[in-house]
Parts: structure tokens; C-alpha cells; sequence
């Protein structure tokens, strides 16, 4: 294609001799200037490489969630940080303990045993099935409005949720948001009526079999029975079967087990502010990721996000009037207790909270800013949409923010933005295995960047 | 992450009972109909796996081309086209030839002689080198001013055209606008001055070292010499070098023939307008693809998405009030062939050509479309935007088209729209051999297609 050859092929080369924050440039031209280093800057492609090359799957407790640690205080050290607070935080220690294995058997029209494995990961929090593994009669429901129809039929079986993912709706968090309570309330649910394990159909739009992991919670008034997510080929293969009347039983061997919590950090630096160093401006992502991938995009791409935001601000000598906390949260996939400790520190020690921006929806091209507050600042930040229509992210909503920030709102009332990347890929990856760099594009990721940097500049200028 | 669980939990299943289109239902209603159709259908996946696993690469004049044109009448068939046509068009045929060879040899600083490869491509329509190949000094510039100033040492040299990819450009297509000259032109431009052959920087935001092709064309003034595309990284290796004062010399194998042109068509499936038959909407894409990749992106995706659009019509029960004509043209990539002929076609038959939308930057997240019509016709589109809101595609913005619709704005004045997918990963892959199935996300070109199809509608429903 070459449509537009002679659309531009007239515009002259601009030059890169590297330009500097003065007081005097609008607001245009300050945003040019940071989108300009930040789309040229290596630091991201680094940073996010050895983040999920050589520390690789970081969940809170293990021995990555260190090596993420001190990675992360480097490169805010590297990046120009004021200074780098390592925020002690008591974190959950859930680890899945072996290889997760599940199968099915039926008896075929002939009367011979068939049996195949399904590829399973356990969902975190959840506890083991002892060596012996369980076994049961699958039953299979599409809602639990059917679990409770057939709550009398539970009893010893494997209760598979069989809930698609809804392909129709064109935000794919919208399809996350209606099934992750399976994944999360699924086995307290099932064993509440005696059931051995379930099975959870894994939430995404993806054509492979990776399962998808995840957390849940179990109630306490219920026995705290096994649980595995199994990919979409399996699914259907499965559903084939049922459909067909054939009766299947299936086998779950996990491991998980629930350790005793132990010490993780939220990493935080800063830019101390030269005209309200009390009032804090917060943004972030968070360090932890799931145990089998490499946490690319969750939330590998937060992170490298909002280092490369400190970065860019150093190096252009902008000297933000607010503080300006970068922060790499220490839990969020099973506990959230990062931005629970944040939250709590910073109301212990008598800060303001300004803002909080938070990336947390993958490294995708942005789109715009989800923003959780009041009329008046919803009427100032929607003033400033105009200048995000260059670098893509315009789509200004309400609501939204992140789980890392949130508790600053129950806290302190603070205004809280998210970042909102395109969705449409996101749940190819999320939670399983393929979730790794190769999945990531730099330029989308540094896109996003620039949008969040642009937005905190705003903010920063002119309060809120 | 999971943030969104406490906004979206509470949102119902939808049904996916198959509502049609009635004219009682509203603009969005009917929209929304279209995108829901779209959204869960697998006939995208099925085509685009198709064309790009079983037909593949499907230059103009190679016998994959004839494959492609009759895999296309039957997918239009499939989809419920009222008619077919085949539209007989003359095409170029060139060919490879061979494979391609490049390498650089110098003499390091201990005096040995070293020798490296360049993963190279020659340039589409570029002539053969011979046998034995051309040989001579690299001589490396960086832009047309600094082959002038430097005019009278080209003589006998290669060219190295080491133009870099302007990263600041948000919409990559403004880098590639500024760059293709030097692919386009540059054989010419250097063998004014007696150059050998010229090496040309691929235009590519990617990180590997993939060459990127393309077509020239040669000024019959000079001699017709050797051209090649080099990867980024082979690019990297010789500036290294050269900015160390090491004097490269490098040799280039081609074996591209210019062949008679041959017999390609125009694959046109029509839906007949019940009220205004004689009015004719057109949408495309191109069929036609380089011959070292799949052509996923560039146009599978364009080809996918009109065929797409004509099955859903036909599914809901739509029937349009002017003629639309689902066209694939023939030849883009070296020559533009199939949308000249298409629209010397119409005049000869005094069509009226109302409206041409064409998809043709790659089939990635839609953002919206860009317009090449009158003053009152974009004041008409601009009302339609926020009906376009749900599904990305609302960023209306003057100027675009396409390269097989071109010819029609000229001929007939038609109002011409362009896709506007984002941008950001197109030109890891353009005319690369990495442009395959395996780079498509079909969420995001079937969500390209909902959006086209949205404007397709209205215009039909609305005239222009």
C-alpha cells in the first residue's frame, strides 16, 4: 500500500538536536517534547526485557519477587529518581507447588474407555488435591443460576463453568467483568453443595489452549476444594462430548498451597516537588505478575511505563510543583496489598493525595483515560482532551481507575485516573503463558506512556 | 488485573438470539445488529486463513494470483453476492527471478579482509544484476540533497540510501510518506550519476532484520541498475562501520525480470440496489500481495473485510437501496492496475459512482476513516461520528482514500473514504516476509470491518 505518498512525501525531515522544558512553551509544545523523547527513548524495549527475560514470573513471595524488587530500585535510580523508598508490605505467598494436571475419561459408543488430558492451570489461592489427585462425574453449568437449579446433582462432581466469553461486546473488559466471578467465587460456590473441584473455562478471546489463571477466594464456611482453568480447544472439545450425551469424568491433581504471608516492598521514586512537596501525585503499575508467564503485559508494561515517565521528566529537566511518586506496587494479582500499604502509609503519615494514575490494562495503543471523579474535575481534565488527540488517547470516560490506586480513593477521596489501552488483544494473553514480551509492541507501550506523561503534566501545571 | 469486575460484574448475559434488520430499527440498532453479526462470525478467520495458508504470496502475473482471483469469486459466492464479475485487467508481471544476495566485504584495521551478508530483498520491478552481480564502494547518504552534493563520486559506487524511520511521527504512514521516495526513485536518481546499484534502508519501526520490499520505478533516461532493500539490523552493522572510516564494498545478485504484461480481473460481488440500481457504492480492498509473505495485513485483511461485510448484509436481510460493489482489485502493489481499470470500466459504461470506501493500511484496531470528499459531504459524514463511538472507528478526519479507488475521484469525482486502522504495528510488517496470518489479531480486523460496514450503511441509507 502507498496511498499516502503523496499525501506526506513533501513534509521535510525533522531534526532530533534535543530540546529542553522552559516555562515559556505551551502546553502543545511541552507534550511534543516529551512525546518526542519517549518515542525515540530505548529505555522502555530495556527495561521491559529484562523484566520479563531475566526476572521473568514475579508472584509476591517467590524468590522473582526480590530479584523484581531490586530491578525496579535500579532502574528508578537509573531513570534520575530524587530518591527510592523501598515501602515494606506484608504480601500473600501462594505457590502452586508442582506440575497441574486434569483429565477426562468417558466411555465411547463402543464401550471403550477414552481418556485425554485437558491443559489446566490451578487459579491462585486455590489449595491442592492431595497426590491422590479428585475425581468426579463432570457436571457441566453455564451460570450459576444452573448450579442452583441442579444444586441436589452436585454432590461428589466436578462442576465445570462452561460461560463464554462474550465476543459482542466490543470493550473486552465488559466480557471479563460478567465471567471472573466464576474463576473467583466458582469452587466456594460448587463445594458449598459438595462438589470434588471445578472447572473453569478460561476468559478470553484467544483461538489457542492455554489456560488462563487468576485468583480466587474461597469462603471459609465451605470446604476449599480444588480448581483449574482449562483452555478454549479443550472447552469445546468437552462440550462436544456432553453435547453428544457422553457421560465424562474428570481427574485434578494441583499442588497449591497457601504459605504464611512474608515481606515484599512497593517501589517508590520520586520527584520531589519544588512548590507543594506535601501534595503527592501518584502513578503506577504493579511489579507482581502471574507465576507461569513472563507478566508483559500484566503488568510488566505499567511498570516500564511509569519509570520511562520519570525518566523522560529528568532528562528534559522538567522539575514538577507537586511530588511525584513512580510507583511499582508489590501485590495486586492475589491480595491487591500493595495499594492497600500505600494507601494506608500515606494516610499514617499525613499526606496529600492529589491524583492517582494508574496503568494496568496492558501495553496496547491507547485509547484514552477511564477517570473516577468529581464534576468539577471532571469538567477541568475534559477541557485538556484536545491535547491527547495527537498521541491517541482522547477517549475521555467516567469511571475507572485501578486496583493499586483505589484504596487512595476510599482513603482519601483522591481523583483517580487508569489508563485505557485498546482491548481487543488484551485477554489473547492475560493470566496464561502467553503472556511475554514478543506479545508486547514498544510503540504501543510508549505511546501509552507518553498519554499518561502528558496527563500528569496537566495535572501537575494546574492542579486539580 | 481486575479492576473492572466491580463496574462490569453486575451487566446481564446477552442472548445471541439472530435478530434481522427491519427499517423500523434505529441508525445504532441497526449498527449494532451488524456488529454483534460480525463480531461472533468465523468466516474472517476461515478467509484470511485461506487466502494467506493456501493461496500465500499472490503477486500480479504469478499463478498464485490466479488462485487468488478464484478463490475470491467463490468466497463471494459463499458470502451471497446477487452476482460475481470477473473484470478482465492487464497487469504487470514481473518477477524475482531468483534468489537475492547481498554482501559487504572491507578490510579491517589489522588489514584482513571481512565479509558479512545483508538479509536483503531486491526492490519490486527492479532489474536483474546479471549473473555475476554488480560490485563496487558502499557510498552511504541521507537524503537526495547529500546524493547531489556528492554527485560527481557516485560514479561506479553503490548507493546506500540510509534514510532512518522517523519514530517521532505518531501516524507511522508520515514516516513511510517521507521515505519511499528513496525506494521509489533512488535506483534512478543514483544511476544519473553512474552509481552500480543502490542499497536502500528498509521503512520499518520493527527491531528485526527483516528487508522490506516495495516497488520502483525506473526513469527510462538512466540505466535500469540493481536495488535492494536491506534490514534494520544489517543497516546498523554498516553505519557502525562506516562511522569508523572503514571503506565497504559491497556486491548485489538480483534476478528481477520485467515480463509481458498478462491477464488478471477485478473480483466484483454486487448486492443490485432495489431503489437506485444504477448508483454504485464501492468498497475494497486489493488482492494482489508480495510475493515473499502471506499479504496478511497488506490486503488480506482488506480483501477479508469487504467479503465480510457483503456476508453479514446478506445474513440480516439487508437489501440496499443503491448498488454496492464488493470489489477486489487486481493489482496495487506494482502498478494500481485494478483500480484503473475498474474506474475506465464505469465511465465506459456511464455509471454513476456515488461513494468508494477502501481498506488498505493493514487490519489492525480500527480508529476511524479518512475523507476526500466536498465541503456539504463532510459536514453530512461528521453528523454520523458519535454512531461510530462504540466501536473505535470515530475519528473522522479530511483526506484519505486509496490507491484502487484513486482513479474514480479522478474520473467521477467520487466521494472517497479510507480505514483508518491504528497504525502503530503496520510497518513492522509491510512487504516483509512477517506480513502473515500469524500477525493478524481477528478481533481487530473484524472490528475494522463493523465500522466500515456502519458507513456503508448510512451512506447507502442517506445517499451523499
Amino acid at each position: 500500500m502507498k496511498k499516502l505518498v503523496l499525501l506526506f512525501g513533501l513534509i521535510p525531515a525533522i531534526t532530533h538536536a534535543q530540546q529542553s522544558y522552559n516555562n515559556a512553551m505551551s502546553d502543545s509544545a511541552v507534550i511534543k517534547l516529551i512525546a518526542d523523547d519517549i518515542m525515540v527513548s530505548r529505555t522502555p524495549y530495556n527495561n521491559l526485557h529484562d523484566l520479563t527475560k531475566k526476572v521473568g514470573g514475579r508472584l509476591a513471595g517467590s524468590p522473582q519477587m526480590v530479584m523484581a524488587e531490586n530491578w525496579g530500585k535500579k532502574a528508578m535510580e537509573a531513570a534520575g529518581a530524587d530518591k527510592v523508598i523501598m515501602q515494606e508490605c506484608m504480601v500473600p505467598h501462594w505457590v502452586r507447588g508442582g506440575k497441574d494436571e486434569a483429565s477426562v475419561n468417558y466411555k465411547d459408543a463402543g464401550g471403550r474407555v477414552q481418556r485425554f488430558a485437558l491443559n489446566a492451570l490451578a487459579i491462585g489461592n486455590s489449595l491442592g488435591s492431595g497426590a491422590k489427585g479428585v475425581e468426579g462425574t463432570v457436571l457441566r453449568v453455564n451460570s450459576f443460576d444452573e448450579l442452583e437449579q441442579q444444586k441436589d446433582a452436585v454432590k461428589g462432581k466436578i462442576i465445570f463453568y462452561n460461560v463464554p466469553f462474550e465476543e459482542t461486546f466490543i470493550e473486552t473488559f465488559r466480557a471479563y467483568g460478567k465471567n471472573v466471578v466464576y474463576r473467583g467465587a466458582g469452587a466456594s460456590r460448587a463445594a458449598k453443595y459438595g462438589a470434588a473441584g471445578v472447572v473453569v473455562r478460561s476468559m478470553t478471546n484467544a483461538e489457542d489452549n492455554h489456560p488462563h489463571t487468576g485468583s480466587l477466594k474461597y469462603n471459609d464456611s465451605f470446604p476449599k476444594i480444588p480448581a483449574v482453568a482449562i483452555g478454549i480447544q479443550d472447552v469445546a472439545k468437552m462440550n462436544e462430548l456432553i453435547d453428544k450425551k457422553f457421560v465424562l469424568n474428570a481427574k485434578l491433581i494441583t499442588h497449591g498451597k497457601q504459605l504464611p504471608d512474608t515481606i515484599g516492598h512497593n517501589v517508590i521514586g520520586e520527584l520531589t516537588g519544588t512548590e507543594h512537596p506535601e501534595e503527592i501525585i501518584t502513578v503506577g503499575g504493579h511489579l507482581d505478575s502471574w507465576d507461569v508467564n513472563e507478566g508483559a503485559h500484566d503488568d510488566g508494561t505499567g511498570v516500564v511505563q511509569t519509570i520511562e515517565i520519570l525518566r523522560a521528566f529528568k532528562a528534559l529537566g522538567y522539575k514538577p510543583k507537586h511530588t511525584i511518586r513512580f510507583v511499582l506496587f508489590a501485590n495486586e494479582e492475589n491480595g491487591t496489598r500493595g495499594g492497600l500499604k500505600y494507601a494506608a502509609d500515606a494516610k499514617a503519615n499525613n499526606l496529600t493525595m492529589l491524583f492517582a494514575l494508574e496503568s494496568d490494562a496492558g501495553g496496547f495503543t491507547p485509547r484514552g483515560f477511564g477517570f473516577s471523579v468529581s464534576d468539577s474535575v471532571w469538567n477541568k481534565l475534559y477541557a485538556w482532551k484536545k491535547l491527547f488527540t495527537p498521541y491517541g488517547g482522547d477517549m475521555f470516560v467516567r469511571g475507572g481507575g485501578g486496583a493499586d490506586i483505589g484504596p487512595l480513593k476510599e482513603t482519601f477521596g483522591t481523583a483517580l485516573a487508569g489508563l485505557s489501552p485498546d482491548s481487543q488483544r488484551y485477554f489473547d494473553v492475560h493470566h496464561a503463558v502467553s503472556d511475554v514480551f514478543e506479545a508486547v509492541n514498544i510503540r504501543e507501550m510508549k505511546l501509552g506512556a507518553v498519554n499518561m506523561a502528558a496527563l500528569l503534566y496537566l495535572v501537575d501545571k494546574y492542579g486539580l
